[in-house]
Formats: C-alpha cells, structure tokens, sequence
C-alpha cells in the first residue's frame, strides 16, 4: 500500500483534470447558471469517495449537498460551496473563466480559489487516506451550499430546520484561506458580517435630450449627492448614527492581531499603488483592514456609456454598495440607519432595492479545539506557525451554521496573497493545492486527537 | 403640370418610402456605423435631384456631402448632417431603431427627427418646386456633414478651407426644428456651445475582492466625491472662477424669450415629474432653459453592474459630462477652469479626456432677411406667428459654419415636442413632416424677394 504523499503523487494529474473538470463548469448562483449541473457534479464526487449522500432542496434557491464518512468520537463539519462569483468583465482576464488553465505553476480559472479548489482538495485529501491510512479516525460531515456568493439567503433556515444534523459537531472546517506575503498559513476565526444593496435614483419618464439640463432634474446627479453624504474623502462613513455602532476590537482581538505580518512597501507592489487609505502602513494597516467597517461601490451605472458621445440626460441611476461590518452592527441596523439618513438628508426619493441576503458578524474563539488542531496541522504540514486572524476581511454565513449552533470554526485553505478572488484572473498556485492536501491528512489526524 | 400641393400629395408614398430609406441606413459616427453608405445614399437623392455634387473628404473624419442647384440674386445655405446619436438603450424602443416604423401618425426611428427627417424633405420640397413651379428662385447649397453628434469636430477646417464656396450666402436654414407645445412653430437663432468631455479614476492595477476595502482607495467613491465639487443640490454650479463667465441674457434676448410660451402643467406632465429644479416655472423656467448653462452626468460606470450581487472593489471608473455654454463661455476656459478645480480640490490624480470637440456658443440677428423670411413662410405654411428663439436650448457647429463667415442663420424643421431626440422612441409626425414640405417652398420663395 503506498504512503498518503505517494498516493496523492500517483494520481496527481487526475486531481487536476478533476479540478478542471470542477471549474470549467461555471455555477453562478447570481446569474442562476450551471447551479444544478454543479450540484450533481459535486453530488457524484462526494458518492464516488463513499460518502453517504444528500442533495437537500432549499425553497426558492439552490440545493446543500450534504455528505457524511466515517465514525469516531469526534465530529468534523467541512462548509464549501460550490456556487462562485459572476465572472465579469471577461475582457480582463487572460484565458476565458470557464477554461482552466495551468500557466507558471498557476492554475486559472473563475471559482479555483473560492472556493472550488478547497471543496474538491478536501474530498481529494480523505480519498488519499482511506487508500492509504484505511478508516477515518473521526467522522466528517460536509454542508456544500449553492448561494454562498450571494449572501447565504437560505442557510439560516436550512441550518434551523436540519439542527439534528449538526448536534454532534464539535468544530467546523470553514471554506477558504491562504497563505499570507510572507508565506505563513493563515487560520481565521472570524468573519465581516455584510449588507448589500441597490440605491436606484429616477427621473423623468424616459432618457431625454441632455438640452433639458436646465430644468429637467438628473437623477445621476441626485445619486452622486447622495452617495457623497455617506462616506467622505477622509474615508469617514458619515451616515447619521452609524459611529455608535462600531464596537472596537477587545484586547484579545488586538493582541492576535499584533502578530499578523504586513509588509506594506510589498503589498503597495502588489496593487500597484504609493500608499493605502490615509496613508495607513504596518500594524495601521492590520487594523484597519479587519477590525474596521466599510461602504463599498461595488457597480455604479447611469446613461450612455459606450464608445463616444452621447449627450443624453439619464432618467435612471443606480449603485450597487457592500456594506462590510464589524461588532456590533447588523445588517437590519445599518439598512434602518441609511433609509433614515437618505431621508433626513432630502433624498427620501432614492429607493433602496435589498437584492441579496445580508450576513451577520462571527467571531469564533481564538483557542477552540478546532483552532488548536488547525494550528498543529499548519506547522506539521509547513514547518512554521500559522497566523491565527480573528476575523477576515471578507464575510460569509458562519454565523449562522457556526455561531448560532455554537460550533467552534476555523479557516484555512489553498489560496495566496495574488489569487484574485471575485476578480478576473482569479488563481491559485498548484504547489499550495497539494499542500493543503496534506494539511487536511493532518488535521483530521489532530483534531481526532483533540 | 399638378400644383405644388398636388404633387406633393401624388408622391406621398414614395416620400415616405425615402424616409424610410434614410432611417433603416444606421449612421452612428460615435460608432463608426454605416457612415460610408449613408453618406453615398445622401449624395445620391442629390444627384437624382439634379444637384451638382460633391462628396468632399474630410482628413480622419467622415466626408461632407456637398450639393448646389439654382440660380438667382439671393443663396441660400442649407446646413443638415447624415449623423444620428447611437440608439442604446435598445431595450427601451417600442420598435427597433433601424426598423422604420408609423404608428398613429407617428414615424419612429432613430434619426428620423435629428436630422434625416429634415435633411430628406428639404430635398423633396425642392423636387416638388423644380416639378411644379419651374426654376428656382434662388440657389441653393447644402452642407450636409457626418460629425455633427460628435460635436463636427472638422467642420471649422473644412469651412475655413472651403471658404470660397460660401461667400455669396446670404442666410442660412439650420438643420433642425420643432412647432412646440401649443403647435406654434419654432425659429431657432442660437445654439448653446458644448464641451463634451470625460472624467477618469483609476485605483489599484486590477478589481479586487471589496474586503479590501478598509485599505484600498476605491476610485468609483473618488469620482462620486470630485463629481459632488461641480454642482450642488441647489442646481449651482460650483466649479472655480465658473460664475464669473457666465454673461446675463441681452434685454433684446429676455424680450424675444417673454414671447416663448411654456405651460408649467402641461410640460410636467409630458416628462411625468411633479416640478422642475428648484421649483421653477413659466417664465422662470423658459430663462433657465435657455439662458442657463448646465453640466449633466450623460454616463457613469464603474464595476459590475449586471444582475445580482457581486462584491467587488472596482479599479476605474468614469463619467460622461456635457457642459452647456451659454455668453461668454468657450469650451477651452471651461475645460481649463475644471482642471484647475480638481487640482485645487485635491482631485489631480482625476484625468480628463476630451472625446468631443467642443463646440462654441452661436448667436444669430434676431432680424436678419432669413429670419423675417421665415417668420413670413412660417405664417403663410401655419396661419400663425412663429416664435423667435434667441437660442435653443442645444448645441450644434452654427459658429464654426455662421457666425464665424457672417452669414445669419435661422433653424426650423418637423419635430414637435415628444420628438424625443437622441432617446429611444425618436418620432415626428407625418402630417408635420409634409407641413414642413410646405414651408420650405414657402422659404425658398420669400426669401428671393427679401
């Protein structure tokens, strides 16, 4: 019987051909495209393994695969999801999104880093040890949902009705990760909660001849006034009563984040830019970055924008905004706040269009037994320490499969500093995806442990 | 030999049947569509008019179609442009741009109002002159241009280099016009001028993932806050050193605009608003419509702006501006002045692209022979008095090709006021189209007398 790292060596070349297979199915949960072909796919790679499996309906949204192995004291849920984000603007990247593609040691293509590499490496890492360690020393259960990228509209009920699922769970694997500039894994506790919204400003009952400027009003304008009373050149969110409700990070919290690294001449490099926000560098930096709230324009529109003039007066504008939050902001609070605001400051007229789920802030604790496993893994698996985040930049549904269940979760996965998550040339490096195959052989084995 | 009239009536059809020609022939000089065809179409009918022709090409532009027939003491100039605005948004035409269509009197197409409407019938009254009536009175010559919704960026070097061909014109019929709201037909002596410009923002080297926000300057906030410096909520325009070149209407102007009638209600309602800016009304309202200068927000895009969410933090963004002109601006001082505004504003890193030529502001005699002689056909064509427009509230090249060579102009033609130039559903009325045939025999002849 071959050992875990010649089994994975053996059947290298099948593990991607499987990745590729994964990520040239596009599954844009947004754009409702390929979700059920992805399901099924992910479905036959969980049965394939020996899993037992469930495609579980979600009412008005895309199915949760659902998977159990193995048995043991111990209790491992995995959450993935195998919906990814809208590959636009396809004009940006190098190869097509839905062609996978190795270049340098890279591998590209729309979802490889969220978070299809993960989901199928996990599976691919407890294949290797059934053919080579034989029984799982504990037992894993997956979550696989299909709406992560739009804001987990269904999880929460999907957890509240399946609970008898997850009663036995003791930590939770969660979806993503990466190593940081410096190459140090990154094991995150802790997510932004987020809003997302549409502002929609209207005017007259069509386009018009922009010669109607004088009188006729334009709603691109009324946006632009809006939007610049939410958030200032200093980077304040100005919203009305909004400060109240950031809480700032515990000592805890700041003390985990005094060992996060941040080269900040390295990372200027990488975004191509002489300074960040406010000129904040190092720990500055840090801080900001993950204990800090923001209102981001993610999509702004109004009138002609195609090549050349058009001297056209819009009667339509809009702006699609994230809202990142922190401790102890909800996203029903901040979307209460902003309706207040807009219409004290006279913009009673802008609609706000809530067109995805909102997701509440986790914090997991720093020292669960799932944190610990992870953190003996990562040093097993790279030979140094991982930085433990307690929080991520970004947000997701832990809390309401983590956090109202009260399963401790940590996050860790395949990705780096330049894989382009939500962006064109999204990439993951093909070494970090074997590696993070081994990573999974030695947490299973450390938290069976715990 | 049929009357004029009956003439007329006899080719009704085929007339149509012209426009429809005309209008099924896209020409978007902003999209380098189908320009060479149109041209060719125009200088055809010329020709088939009898018309000496040219097709005179223009260095890096689309040529001009040049056209003279006639004789007599008198010349007149007629400017018209085979150009039309490029059609998005398609989705919101009834019927498709290019696909001629007459429903309740009505004939929709792009272009059918600006100016391909215009441009034929003035070619088919003097046919039906030439059929009906003999010789000309007059000669005639035609500018018909292909940049005119680009701003004729060629038409000041292609005038100062033809020179020769216009020094016996004794007045000038502008490309457009429109009977308005109470059926009373317009006659237009002004023109705003215009520069057409684009803003810029650029962020980091590529779209990132919006949890990056807390660091990473966001260009999209940046043009929203550089935007919010130009005008504010009370309609000012809040540019550096702009007030300062804004000239007040003449006396004799405000006494020409106290004759424009303007039903507040009425126009309301046509638009679908509850008020104008800042309340404004009747007379008000016909001062700031034509005496005012704007900037309007034609176009805005930033990020992703298809369906669903997608959170993302963008890396450009950008606007479409037009500013109107009105005495003593030029388009170079109020470019100059925004770029100092924005450096001043600490908005450096924002660049303007000029996309358009600009355009100077033209004003014309409001008692020149042209005008007198079609104030006289304009009474003899509608039984009643046409208004005088110091200006329109629109731009065009009537300085480069009038004010610039002394020749006085006036423009009059068959839109009405749910035209609805350069949106979708652009339309003109049949019956106004034929009336307009009439008014241009009845041009022709009080203009040989004058």
């Amino acid at each position: 019987m071959p050992t875990f790292d010649e089994y994975v060596a053996q059947n290298r070349e099948r593990f991607l051909n499987e990745l590729k297979a994964f990520t040239s199915q596009p599954s844009v949960a947004a754009q409702n495209l390929g979700m059920r072909e992805m399901a099924d796919r992910v479905l036959a790679r969980l049965q394939k393994l020996g899993a037992q499996t469930r495609l579980i309906p979600v009412a008005d949204g895309f199915p949760v695969v659902y998977a159990e192995i193995g048995s043991g004291p111990k209790t491992l849920l995995i959450y993935d999801h195998y919906d990814v984000q809208p590959p636009e603007p396809l004009e940006l990247w190098t190869t097509p999104p839905w062609e996978p593609t190795i270049r340098e040691g890279k591998f590209f293509a729309r979802g490889v880093a969220d978070n299809k590499g993960d989901l199928l490496l996990r599976i691919q890492a407890v294949e290797s040890w059934l053919a080579t360690e034989g029984a799982l020393p504990l037992k894993i259960k997956w979550v696989i949902e299909g709406e992560e990228e739009i804001g987990s509209p269904n999880l929460g009920k999907f957890v509240r009705a399946q609970r008898a699922l997850f009663k036995d769970a003791d930590g939770c694997l969660w979806e993503f990760g990466a190593k940081d500039s410096h190459e140090n894994p990154m094991l995150i506790c802790g997510l932004k909660g987020i809003l997302f919204i549409e502002l929609h400003a209207r005017g007259a009952k069509r386009d018009l001849h922009s010669g109607a400027a004088p009188i006729i009003e334009n709603p691109a304008w009324r946006l632009v006034w809006a939007l610049s009373t939410l958030k200032n050149e200093r980077d304040e969110i100005t919203i009305d009563g909004y400060a109240q409700t950031v809480r700032p990070p515990t000592a805890l919290e700041l003390e985990a984040a005094a060992h996060i690294p941040f080269d900040t001449a390295l990372e200027l490099e990488k975004y191509g830019l002489s300074q960040f926000i406010n000129g904040v560098r190092d720990f500055e930096a840090v801080k900001k970055l993950y204990f800090t709230p923001t209102v981001t324009i993610c999509g702004l529109q109004s009138g002609y924008t195609g090549p050349g003039g058009k001297t056209v007066l819009p009667n339509h504008a809009f702006v699609k905004l994230d809202f990142r939050l922190v401790p102890d902001q909800t996203p029903e609070l901040i979307l209460d706040l902003l309706r207040r605001h807009l219409d004290a400051h006279g913009f009673a007229d802008i609609e706000i269009q809530v067109t995805e789920a909102g997701e509440h802030v986790a914090r997991s604790p720093l020292d669960s037994a799932i944190v610990r496993a992870a953190q003996a893994a990562a040093r097993a698996t790279y030979r140094h320490d991982a930085i433990v985040y307690p929080s991520a930049a970004g947000s997701g549904p832990m809390y309401e499969l983590c956090q109202q269940l009260n399963i401790p979760a940590v996050s860790a996965g395949c990705g780096y500093p330049d894989s382009r998550g939500h962006a064109p040339d999204e990439n993951i490096r093909v070494d970090d995806y074997f590696e993070s195959i081994t990573f999974i052989r030695e947490l299973i084995r450390h938290f069976a442990r715990a």
